[in-house]
């Protein structure tokens, strides 16, 4: 009622006369009062709704950062999902920082979310398990839980990608393959490494490794590195979306307009001519010159999935928990088309 | 008490043996109960301390779409500064509408959110007008309130920075101008039309003119319908991020990759080479052939610099509120330098 009052500018009084249907209001006065009582309606619905159910209607969303388009994806989505079932999106950014996550985890649990979707930073989630046994559902997206851990997860299938970009660069006569990763501590780059491995079997050579985060400095000095072995790489695949982009930039005589080599090939440092094949798919990957051939995840797919599965559980579901691989797809747009040394002649 | 237990996989009658330090307690499991209580420790910690200063510490925030770039780092922005002062972020996507803007503000206030920052879709805010009253600070950002709503606002110099544009390309031959822009009911694009029209002053030429949002369909109709005026355009400007990436895709002889067309030169249906300078930075314009030259805003400055003012009024101003418009810069990358008819000879 306060409210009402304030939003049409009148006395309380005159609400009540107004709701109770009494004389000694004037008929726009009386409008405006009824304006702002169904301008205001929303917002009480709404309460009475989530009281009445005795949950908040939020769900909480931790990721690794926001401002990644793959996570902005990801983040999309499950808001999209959230706002199907009448439900905000609480989300914070871990930065890849265990204690972050857990400071994230346990604020949106402070503040009484529904339920929780996580894309761990850490591997220690000890600290969820009052949560879950208090009935708050939690699923796990992008990388799995800590061990002990007993929640629906959604990964996507990272070994199977890797070993698909692997395949495509074989099979275009490379057998000097390098990988450029993240970390290894972190899942999906283990996961990568794994495929990569398995798909070159008797081919794997670990100075063709380089598994150091995506920051320019660190991807340049490999780049000098592999393009020195006295066997270096005539191909690249590279651990994610941001790798790849720096990988991009770092190469010398990009888009053959700061260089003396020609446009159409993307070239190691020195000058040689290198296949790429990334993993994620990328905003303008089609539009450089070669286009970029990726590994592409879905992003908004895996968000879906993952907020699916946690309405799931807030609708009552109570059976075991499951993990869910989503599949990816080879997108060939040139660079990983290149063809190696043991391509076969036309 | 019955969240250490559960956590520490004891009864609560030995959580209460462990507080109060009597014997009859096993010392790894006092070392659990122990360990459990310092990692139930944060979530106490902040309930308390929200409870205490009667706030939920949390903001609320309003974009069009954290999936466009330009919102994911304006938000990402802002939760950091929430995390500086100990808040965390709802966060929810109005794709443009206003009916979905209101509706997630109003949430918002349901869920007692401290404060609040705007990207509006709509121009009328009278709703927001009662949570004003009852204290709640609101501050808009990229597009200010409808009328009558007096609250801190955070701009971009938008009729500036397109009119930096259209002088850059003035001062490299060009007389032809065209502008692709958003639907001019949309604050940026109208005033982004207003720093083109001005600055090109009698050059201005309506049909040059082309505000119909950046989906591909559209996109490619109007590039084909200003090809073929009579006097067709030697230099686009394209309004914001997205549209300028819908441009580059839909010019044909891309890349030189795939057309009759050498690299280096963005072109027109038909073919006539084409200038370029893009409102917003995008991700790899640095790796296009031409670079795309852009008028950058600084999206992460916007969100720091409006979540700054919302902390600023939640700590207690209570001043006469402000308007911050932020600058922009022109970064030249060889899109928007390609000599125009007029140009000096060297």
């Amino acid at each position: 009622m306060k409210d009402v009052a304030s939003a049409a500018g009148v006395a309380l009084k005159t609400v009540s006369r107004v709701v109770n249907d009494e004389p000694g209001v004037h008929p726009d006065t009386a409008e405006r009062v009824r304006a702002a009582i169904e301008r205001l309606g929303y917002s009480r619905n709404e309460s009475a709704r989530v009281l009445r159910s005795g949950r908040t209607a939020t769900i909480g969303l931790v990721i690794e950062d926001v401002a990644d388009p793959f996570y902005s994806g990801l983040s999309r989505a499950v808001e999209d999902v959230a706002i199907e079932h009448g439900c905000l999106l609480m989300s914070g950014s871990s930065g890849e920082q265990p204690g972050r996550e857990r400071e994230l985890v346990l604020a949106f649990c402070t503040r009484r979310v529904d339920g929780l979707i996580v894309v761990p930073a850490g591997d220690d989630h000890a600290y969820l398990q009052p949560e879950l046994e208090t009935g708050t559902p939690v699923v796990f997206a992008d990388r799995p839980p800590g061990p002990g851990l007993d929640v629906d997860t959604v990964l996507a299938a990272n070994a199977d990608g890797a070993a698909i970009a692997v395949r495509h660069l074989l099979g275009h006569g490379h057998r000097r393959i390098a990988f450029l990763g993240d970390q290894p501590t972190i899942y999906t780059a283990a996961e990568r490494l794994r495929g990569y491995r398995e798909a070159l079997g008797p081919l794997f050579d670990e100075r063709l490794v380089a598994m150091r985060g995506a920051a320019p400095g660190p991807v340049r000095e490999e780049l000098a590195r592999l393009a020195a072995l006295d066997d270096p790489p005539t191909a690249l695949f590279t651990g994610n979306g941001r790798l790849t982009v720096t990988v991009l930039r770092a190469l010398p005589g990009r888009q053959g307009h700061d260089g003396p080599y020609e446009a159409g090939r993307w070239r190691l440092p020195g000058g040689r001519p290198v296949a790429l094949v990334g993993f994620d798919d990328f905003e303008l990957a089609d539009l450089l010159a070669p286009g970029v051939t990726v590994v592409a995840q879905d992003p908004a797919g895996m968000g879906r999935a993952a907020a699916e599965l946690l309405f799931r559980r807030l609708g009552g579901d109570t059976g075991p928990s499951g993990r869910l691989e989503l599949p990816v797809r080879l997108v060939p747009r040139g660079s990983g088309e290149l063809p190696g040394p043991y391509a076969a002649r036309a």
